[in-house]
């Protein structure tokens, strides 16, 4: 059997200006990067900002297991599936991370004959946006600390110095360092961390941000630290704000690039799911709902982290209404939830599929609190058998949801015309009523509760005395009204990542809290969560290499 | 008076196609960053490689003052000059570096009407071959402090950690630092320190690389450690080569932009000139050479580091032979020289230059060490006068040389007509007989001493114990037949920065010997090199800014 990146340097790509003209992109639009690769200009978007809306299809998951689940693949194949059917549909999608490819995984560009391409790009440096927030984020501590050197007018408390340094990178020995040592000249000694650019505050604004100006306004309000009053100092009072935009100007800029079958795919932005909120760039799905008729874009994780924050905060945020939710699953992931070992996810097992279903029967029921119409699919393994499949399809259609088996991997977009079919039905068939789960005026404690039992299902929510003291600090300072933005491991409804498929009688505790107040969210940590991965004992990048014809091998 | 980015901001750049065809680069061979930017595909240089070469021509300049001299400036004017003469020369110029653009000065790409555009790109991101760098370094550090987590087979002793890590930033507090703090799983604790990415020896690698195969191999023989034993430990051993070849098989890649007169530059690579050769890429002069008649190109500081190291660096390594060197320098330089204050430069002072053109006088005589001609040109400025200029064109003619006023600052390439006459008149009349200063079987002793008396003028060279150590150490490990990169200060031929124009009766102290293995040459400090620039008190990041038309302003 072929590896993703076999398949993908076997493609046969057409220059990118063809792909982007097949749906009615010009060339003087496009910023090319090499020949596959483009920005989409500012002047683009000048250009359609005022045309009608498409529709918005989110593409979510159960959650994640070790046996995959195959969400990018599906989101790819299912744009594929729609140019098969003469549908304009433009895919949006995150932008994969350095780091971690050279780490445990390679890259997340889909998977099998649903994948865009060119994926050797795409994984390594794309078009340098990571690199550019990496800058602007690196900038912006080394001003901090020059301030700090230089007499510290603004009375920074080194103890307090919240912003971090960061690297695309998966580094460990980064994560606690002591900055500073040396001489007079070499500046103040103090505590400090770094973490993977993905976790970079500035990824979250980029991503969020509506153009330019908002990005930078977003700036000028990152929290940088606090004084010796407690009070906080921000980018702007660092005069930092000018010089990050500067840094981030190309960044902002939509990429276009191809599926394996030459359909366009906006890839823009990658947020961490936890302390993040996981979504492609507002500004790559704007577009995409001015240049094409159906959106379809995913969210980190699974639906309990990517899809609530994609509504709660992504679609509050930057005025999006949702028109259909594709929620995917596996029949092995489903055993796993049901207590089937890795091992043996092979055999037919109709008693755990019973007993790990209910992980996705929360999922549906969770999106469906959103008033969004749900269409769940099973991405398809050559071990499911009819008797599993058949019984997930009842299961859904009880539960008022379309049905869709999904073919992606094996064949393509020709693999997802079922899907796409039942996706097309929803969207004329079916009305959206979406609206957030919870408004602005709930306090952050409410909101936080809503959170964890309407989509957790916990029972209630216990808060560390550290949580309690900075939740009243972050509504005193005026941030009461952001959203919640949960850091929660992605493995279980509740905050054990052990608990798999619908856990019952637990309590969310909350450690921690912290405002992103560039981003405009607030963080809740629910545990320890790694913004700095290690390498593994033996590193992916160990069997990277470029053979003598140029190609990279060993990604995958 | 204008300031260099209006210039640039306000020049109408023709799409990079255009400027590549007219030295004809057909479009099928370019990778466009955009519209103004463009990498040289690997398939180009199979088509060239065996065409004859062009002629090359070395710009330098006497040792740098406050005043400043221009030679970016110079190489820039001679190469518009050039094309105004109907003559198909290319200039190649180095990378400037990000991080020093938010620090006290802006851009490298020229100033006044002889600049490369566009300024602004070419400053911050260009098309991210130091983002490249900066990843490379970064993940062979990763993967160091990895192996020493994981069990640490290779024996490497954390005290003798020799690889740093990297940011392209003036980031003073992270000079010296300790990693690895928190839980066992957060790594080993050790000192630490980075440098910035210009000084990483991946940058010279990079620039001395003939192709992606001797890329690779140099790579992997990066000593990044010694063991226990003493014993070299390198990038191969930690099974890395690989992984930062992919990392960096775009950055290899030539750079192709325009100046503000349409005529093409090749723009790639940047290393340091004091613990690194300084020079742009060997792979962009050759290229250079295939395509053009006439390569234009410069070296970083004055003719002491810079033109020496190119000729007996870059040049020795790269089999390429000089057939002119332009010396470039100031009146109000020379004046500065001969002891006058930064404040009174604007006056006539025929004594002063008379006393500090001993500066000029020693670079004269130490081209022609080399046998290559030189040629001597004035960058002109408004309060230079007639006299002054007379003196030194009678200066130089009574040494053999050529002379040029040079006014490409305010002129652009009509300013260089007169340069480029006798630039070219020396290729068709002069012939260059260029050999190294020193070969390579010489001991690494005798070629300190060699440079140090011959190129600086020293009496002697005394080595501090460690230093004494070291060079055994490094001749016992094979590495006696490199060439030797002398990291010096830039403001004076010996160690000592105070001592301007042509010091005497001084001795060089070599205080510290280092192997870059990979770039291939032994480095011998003569004092502290800064390799992590701090940031002043008001940084230039701080007038940084976007305006609302999307125009960056504050570089300069």
């Amino acid at each position: 059997m072929k590896t993703d990146i076999q398949i993908a340097q076997e493609a046969e790509m057409l220059h990118i200006k063809e792909v982007a003209a097949s749906i009615g992109i010009e060339e003087d639009d496009l910023e090319f990067y090499g020949k596959y690769k483009a920005k989409l200009s500012e002047e683009l978007w000048d250009k359609i900002k005022d045309k009608e809306d498409g529709k918005l299809v989110l593409v979510t998951a159960i959650n994640p297991t070790p046996a995959g689940e195959g969400k990018t693949t599906t989101t790819v194949g299912l744009g594929q599936a729609m140019a098969k059917l003469d549908k304009k549909a433009l895919i949006a999608l995150r932008e994969p991370s350095l780091g971690p490819c050279f780490g445990i995984k390679g890259g997340a560009a889909g998977g099998g004959y649903a994948q865009v391409v060119p994926m050797e790009d795409l994984n390594l440096h794309f078009t340098g946006d990571f690199h550019a927030i990496t800058s602007a984020n690196n900038l912006l501590a080394a001003m901090l600390d020059n301030h700090i050197q230089q007499g510290n007018a603004l009375r920074i408390d080194p103890r307090q110095v919240v912003w971090k340094r960061c690297l695309d990178m998966n580094d460990r020995v980064l994560r606690n360092i002591v900055v500073g040592l040396g001489n007079k000249m070499d500046g103040m000694v103090r505590e400090d961390h770094f973490v993977i650019t993905v976790a970079s505050e500035i990824m979250a604004i980029l991503c969020l941000a509506d153009d330019l100006a908002d990005l930078k306004r977003r700036l000028g309000r990152i929290i940088v630290a606090y004084n010796f009053d407690g009070d906080p100092v921000t980018a702007e009072d660092l005069q930092a704000t000018g010089a990050m935009t500067a840094l981030l100007k190309d960044a902002i800029k939509p990429n276009i690039i191809q599926t394996l079958e030459h359909t366009p795919a906006l890839v823009h932005g990658g947020p961490f799911a936890n302390i993040a909120h996981g979504c492609n760039s507002v500004r790559a799905t704007k577009m995409a709902l001015k240049i094409s008729d159906i959106t379809i874009t995913e969210a980190g994780f699974g639906a309990d982290l990517g899809a609530e924050k994609f509504l709660d905060i992504k679609c509050r945020k930057a005025g999006l209404k949702p028109d259909a939710v594709v929620l995917v699953a596996t029949v092995r992931a489903l055993k796993y939830n049901g207590g089937v070992a890795k091992s043996d996810l092979g055999e037919e097992n109709l008693e755990a599929l019973a007993k790990g279903i209910v992980n996705l029967e929360k999922h549906i029921e969770n999106i469906q609190k959103y008033d969004v119409p749900v269409i769940v699919t099973l991405n398809s393994f050559v071990t499911d058998t009819d008797a599993e499949n058949e019984y997930i399809r009842r299961f859904c259609e009880e539960r008022g949801c379309e049905f869709a088996l999904s073919e992606v991997w094996e064949k393509g977009g020709e693999g997802g015309i079922e899907l796409a079919k039942k996706v097309l039905d929803t969207l004329e068939n079916k009305e959206s009523h979406f609206h957030p789960l919870y408004e602005d005026e709930l306090t952050l404690k409410e909101k936080i509760e809503k959170i964890s039992k309407e989509i957790y299902g916990a029972r209630g929510v216990v808060y560390e005395p550290a949580a309690e003291k900075q939740l009243a600090k972050i509504e005193a300072m005026g941030f009461g009204s952001f959203p919640v933005c949960m850091a929660k491991n992605q493995y279980s409804l509740s905050d054990d990542a052990k608990k798999l498929g619908r856990p019952e009688d637990f309590d969310i505790h909350i450690r921690e809290v912290y405002v992103s107040a560039g981003a405009g969210f607030v963080v809740a940590l629910t545990g320890a969560v790694m913004t700095m991965p290690g390498l593994p004992k033996a590193p992916a990048a160990n069997n990277i290499d470029v053979a003598e014809d140029g190609k990279i091998i060993g990604l995958f």
